[in-house]
């Protein structure tokens, strides 16, 4: 058996947390002032970094269309449905990571609005099934 | 040369538009009503079965977590952004189609507001960036 100091480092959480950092949440933003959506990346990656072992990984994309709803992330995952998330700001963050967890231990990440924190039950905007691989699955009906 | 008609069928679009069909648009439906967003479905169908060449593989899917903001449907292909859409209805089942042959020719998917259909300019809900395969790209940073 390796000895602990030898053993490899774990893979990265297959689940993904990825947060528009550009969102301004609707709002003008004054001179010099980081964008909230930064803002609650970096809260996600503070708390994320306390962790032993992190649920999710954390990706910065630039806009995810979703301005005026903003604050807005995604939960995504090979293989499950993917949710994008509004209305959210960095108090908030400590909650999502609760959500990733239990996302990333869904089998399809459909978790009931009831698993997820209290103050997360009304952020989902929407969600997209994961696709199939090359060929339509036999659930897809071709257009012609 | 092999003659015309022992050519192969067309490969399936790789684009796909994945309809709502269970989607009632925010309101109670009649006794027996069919579902707005199957009517949406079924009106697209007609659309592209009139083509001679569609641009997007139809698929009906249930319930894309946008009820208050439907009907709603999705744009997505393989490695492009998934654009989630709401405030749909039968009578724009044409300027979608004409909006996912915009999508389908596009290298990343995202078509400019300008670019679409004028009655579609303000569907869009949210959009999701195709996830790296296996690894993490680059631009992702792991959350520790």
């Amino acid at each position: 058996m390796a000895p602990a100091g030898d053993a490899a480092p774990p893979d990265p959480p297959a689940c993904t947390l990825l947060v528009c950092v550009t969102c301004r949440a609707g709002r003008a933003l004054a001179e010099g002032e980081a964008p909230p959506g930064r803002i609650l990346h970096d809260a996600l990656a503070g708390h994320l970094g306390a962790l032993a072992t992190a649920p999710v990984s954390l990706r910065p994309v630039t806009c995810l269309a979703a301005c005026d709803r903003g604050c807005a992330a995604v939960l995504a995952a090979p293989g499950k449905w993917s949710y994008l998330l509004g209305h959210l700001s960095p108090a908030l963050a400590g909650d999502l990571i609760a959500y990733g967890a239990a996302y990333a231990a869904h089998a399809s990440g459909a978790v009931l609005p009831s698993r997820r924190p209290a103050s997360l039950r009304s952020v989902v905007l929407g969600r997209i099934p994961a696709l199939p691989p090359a060929d339509p699955s036999p659930a897809a009906i071709p257009a012609r």
